[in-house]
């Protein structure tokens, strides 16, 4: 079977728990890679280079873009974000399943620079829950709340274009959607013509031969 | 989400141990029905009407084709083989996965008719265990088991129309895959549109009205 890795992209509305999943799905399971952006923007407290992002000036960041080193890239609020090519393309040939969360906008673009992606899009159970998960967090105000939410509705226009959604009610069942998603990936007939190939092969060669 | 029942088609090589898995699965899960179907062949001994297969008269069976009652057929040493779409209907109907194992040509046209059904196709390893599975059987003779070798690489022309391959090499894990294949296709973003629009409502309420 062809173990070569996939690209997977993970969205989903804001507080939704997109990232402990993520988190809990590598701990779990030793072959993914979690994507690591690029951004211009100021390294936060506690940041790390090379951990939470790599940080670029705005200069470093347009070379980037001239090399065709993004998979894809975006600007917000005035600083670019991005995905380095380098690094998800190793890990792929190394056979690991990277998985990269960006938003709709940047996952189409994915979709059509490398059509074997998978897009994964996590829903909360309903509305209320969303919103209660948001307040918990107690880092924003209702203001800033109500905006990422009209936001993260706009940005589900396009949804469609996903391939699945995992609603995540019990964490850890959605952690298992999410790994048997993937899996089933390499499982597709298209990823997997050579191996088909071969046995046709094979047992035509056994039907003559013998 | 949207638990209606699923069409699943699963074909592959005589021998590779399709119906075993699909016994498996039906006993290890409550929610897959088999399809059963309908033949104008004679019944063999131990054979019961509507456990095995219906058994019709050719008169039958061409009513049940002139009035559209049957999903596909097909004729095989001058007798029909066909599904009857009632029975797949009503247990898809129940939120019942619906397992149909039938061969490639009629598989694609089930996929023409119902563009949602999933297409599985099992492989073997490889061809020395596939023969070797054949032979274990002991009910049938060289020149018969390689008659059906040929026919299958034969019959697997058009295989890459499948969405799926179980390399069934170890039957639990080969019934696992299986049954996770088919749990993914429930979490397919457009299978599940009523759900994702009634989320954005959900949310849009929220930021509109409190």
């Amino acid at each position: 079977m062809n173990r070569k890795g996939i690209l997977v992209v993970v969205s989903g509305f804001s507080g939704v728990g997109k990232g402990t999943l993520m988190k809990l799905l590598t701990e779990r399971y030793g072959h993914y890679a979690l994507s690591i952006s690029a951004t211009t923007r100021e390294a936060r407290e506690g940041e790390e280079d090379g951990r939470e992002y790599f940080f670029k000036t705005r200069e470093e960041f347009e070379q980037l873009i001239a090399d065709d080193m993004l998979i894809e890239y975006a600007q917000y609020c005035g600083n670019y974000y991005g995905t380095p090519r380098e690094y998800v393309e190793d890990q792929m040939e190394q056979g690991r399943d990277v998985i990269l969360e960006i938003e709709l906008q940047g996952a189409l673009k994915v979709k059509r620079k490398f059509p074997e992606t998978l897009l994964l899009f996590v829903m909360p159970p309903d509305a209320q829950t969303l919103i209660a998960r948001l307040r918990k967090r107690g880092t924003e105000t209702e203001e800033v709340i109500h905006r990422r939410l009209a936001r993260a509705v706009e940005e589900s226009e396009g949804i469609e274009e996903y391939d699945y959604m995992i609603v995540n009610d019990d964490l850890d069942q959605s952690v298992e959607l999410m790994h048997s998603l993937i899996e089933a990936q390499h499982n597709k007939i298209n990823r997997n013509l050579d191996f088909v190939g071969q046995i046709q092969r094979e047992v035509r060669a056994l039907v003559k031969g013998e």
